[in-house]
């Protein structure tokens, strides 16, 4: 068996597809496998006891968006007398960020691989403040979720129609040329998103106002194309998946309790460990102390090869996640050990355009002990509160070495 | 008499200023000593026979648009009869990219200094193509001309309006931390700019259509930006003008024959030297043979301490103008050699946020023989053709000679 063969087998299909977002749906009529019982989480499977603070707060908000639940207490009743199902995003060809809810009502972006037949979704970004994502319930958090499902997707979704859908990938290729890195900086690719939108939006409405404010929302939320961006890192590594005899890593994904990862010659199965808590800067008023550990499936951006693997494209994220415009490179600069290709369509200007490191190979993490580099949010470790910070995590070595364990069992390699 | 002094003086009015787009007008109507007969330009003043094919092509084009000929012929013939007078734009706080060419109907915008009393005005971008700026004049250049004019000068007008202005040094600011140089390279100020507009152009107008068309055409302009962003440059340096015995240059312009000069403590003499050519990349078709002489007002941008002196912050413009990411990095620091200050608003992410280098010495550049560099566009030489590539050039040293040497004069320096 050639390994080598297969996993640039497997990340060639990662670089070669192409995510368009296409529609905008709601959850149970397009997610396969949703159901009226099922929320969905980012992560690995985890069950309520295990939950952090945000991703139960998530939860709560979720049943009672739903009606499924009128009071807080009465969601938990629901939760502890099991009459919820949990299952992650990833199990239904989803990604959500941070605590990364997805309930049956939700309006979810859905992106069509126009160069293979998968197809990936994500829920909406719901900008600053109190979110559900970051296990906020409060009723402004449950009356935004409305408004984004009421009159904001119908609006998007019409507009994605008339466009004929957004080219995600030539639309992060141009923001990493624009100080992005797709994951903790998306300042440059919201702009993009909302100039392909915003007209098409103003042609879809009669109602100016509601048009005006959609805008406004998506124009004003340096976050508002992080969902489609992670929908399209899905759908990218999900083309990656299931080649016979790839090391390649084609999911990374945290549930606030626990980190997970799978590998694209290893079926279904998910290697896990406990999730660090994220180094970085804390909102005013905030310390390290108030952090929850590492949550979210937006390490599909890292996993596809953009978001810490890209941070030599974004120096200015340095004042928001912590470190200097040199440490930003050498993240990136380290990437190259432990990935197998650099990224055609992803390039990095700072470094004479070099393409992006792209395919994480589970052999070289762990023959170098180097762990994928991660930027992310930094939740608050109670339900109910929010976002506190900004940082830079790692997973845990000890999955990677879990899961090469289980790979050369798999292919019997002694 | 304590030239640094002055210059310090100077070049913290030009970084505390802080120019507030707050309005679109008509020429006629709010640029000072505009008349009918009137025709701005580009850079230090010329008449009719020393001028070059671009700026006669836009002359000419504003005729047909003021209808005051009806044909190219008849626009010749005005123009020798006399009966068109010339003067630059920056004879009337105003300034044009390329030819320049501002007509008594034109829509401009207007530009406020909200820390001094002063204001300055540009027309509007045209986008790519075939365009007035560059010297063009068929009917289609004319008839973009009328829809900016007529559709979205006032939708845009409004949507400022109800804005309150955009703080255009704050979006300079921000575009320099997403690849921008302001100057070149205006991809994420225009979407910046675009951002703040399209909600309130959708809000000003019961003609969706009319709205999205405007919204469009700014979102997909990547020079958008630019003419408020020089209007703005107009306003910082313009109010570190007329300090007595400050060596600063308060303006650099070119008129497609000659470049010039202004400094702070020369009044507002012009020092000229003939324009040089640029070095750069040349569309598909066309060669340096096919190249006009440096021209436009847009090195106001230089002139504040962004464009070329920001370049540092832009690394992806060398696609366009040639050149490597490094070659970027050095135009920015040998700035710092010619300049007198670091700007306290403009940062450079790649040089651990820096200042961009502000305020151009005369004394360093004739001291050192180091000449301001020039990102610009290169027009056709010709009439009627258009834009044909665009590259990097540098001021004659001759005419920094000469300010030195009038300086000299006035101040009875030996």
């Amino acid at each position: 068996m050639n390994i080598d063969q297969a996993n640039a087998d497997a990340v060639g299909r990662m670089i070669a597809a192409r995510p368009m977002l296409t529609g905008i749906g709601t959850a149970r009529d397009v997610i396969p496998g949703m159901r009226e019982s099922l929320l969905l989480h980012a992560g690995p499977p985890i069950e309520w006891p295990r939950m952090s603070g945000p991703l139960r707060g998530a939860v709560i908000g979720a049943l009672l968006f739903e009606g499924a639940a009128s009071s807080e207490a009465e969601a938990v009743e629901k939760v502890e007398a099991g009459e919820v199902e949990f299952e992650p995003c990833h199990h239904h060809r989803a990604v959500g960020p941070m605590a990364g809810v997805i309930s049956p009502s939700m309006a979810v972006y859905v992106v069509d691989n126009a160069e293979g037949d998968n197809r990936a979704y994500s829920n909406l970004n719901e900008g600053y403040g109190k979110v559900l994502r970051y296990g906020a319930f409060a009723p402004e958090v449950l009356d935004k979720l409305r408004w984004m499902n009421e009159v904001m997707a119908p609006l998007v979704g019409r507009a994605l129609e008339s466009l004929g859908g957004i080219d995600v990938r030539a639309l992060v290729a141009e923001a990493l040329h624009m100080g992005d890195e797709g994951h903790n900086r998306n300042k440059a690719g919201s702009l993009l998103f909302t100039k392909h939108l915003a007209p098409a939006v103003g042609e879809a409405s009669d109602d100016r106002a509601a048009a005006a404010e959609v805008v406004r929302f998506l124009g004003d939320n340096a976050l508002s194309v992080l969902n489609p961006v992670m929908a399209a890192c899905k759908a990218m590594a999900d083309a990656a998946h299931g080649v016979e005899g790839s090391t390649l890593v084609t999911a990374m994904a945290r549930n606030g309790t626990d980190f997970g990862i799978r590998v694209s010659g290893l079926d279904d199965a998910w290697f896990t460990a406990p999730a660090a808590t994220p180094d970085g800067l804390y909102f005013s008023g905030f310390s390290a102390a108030d952090a929850n550990p590492d949550i979210g499936d937006s390490t599909i951006t890292e996993t596809a090869g953009i978001g810490a693997f890209a941070m030599a494209a974004a120096p200015a994220i340095v004042t928001f996640v912590s470190g200097s415009p040199k440490d930003a490179l050498d993240a990136t600069l380290e990437m190259y050990d432990i990935t197998v290709a650099e990224h055609r369509h992803f390039t990095i200007p700072p470094l004479d355009f070099r393409g992006t490191p792209v395919g994480i190979d589970l052999r070289k993490v762990v023959e170098l002990g180097v762990t994928p580099r991660v930027n992310t949010g930094i939740a608050h470790r109670e339900a109910g509160i929010g976002q506190v910070g900004a940082g830079l995590v790692r997973p845990p070595l000890e999955m990677f070495r879990e899961a090469l364990l289980a790979f050369a069992k798999r292919y019997q390699i002694t």
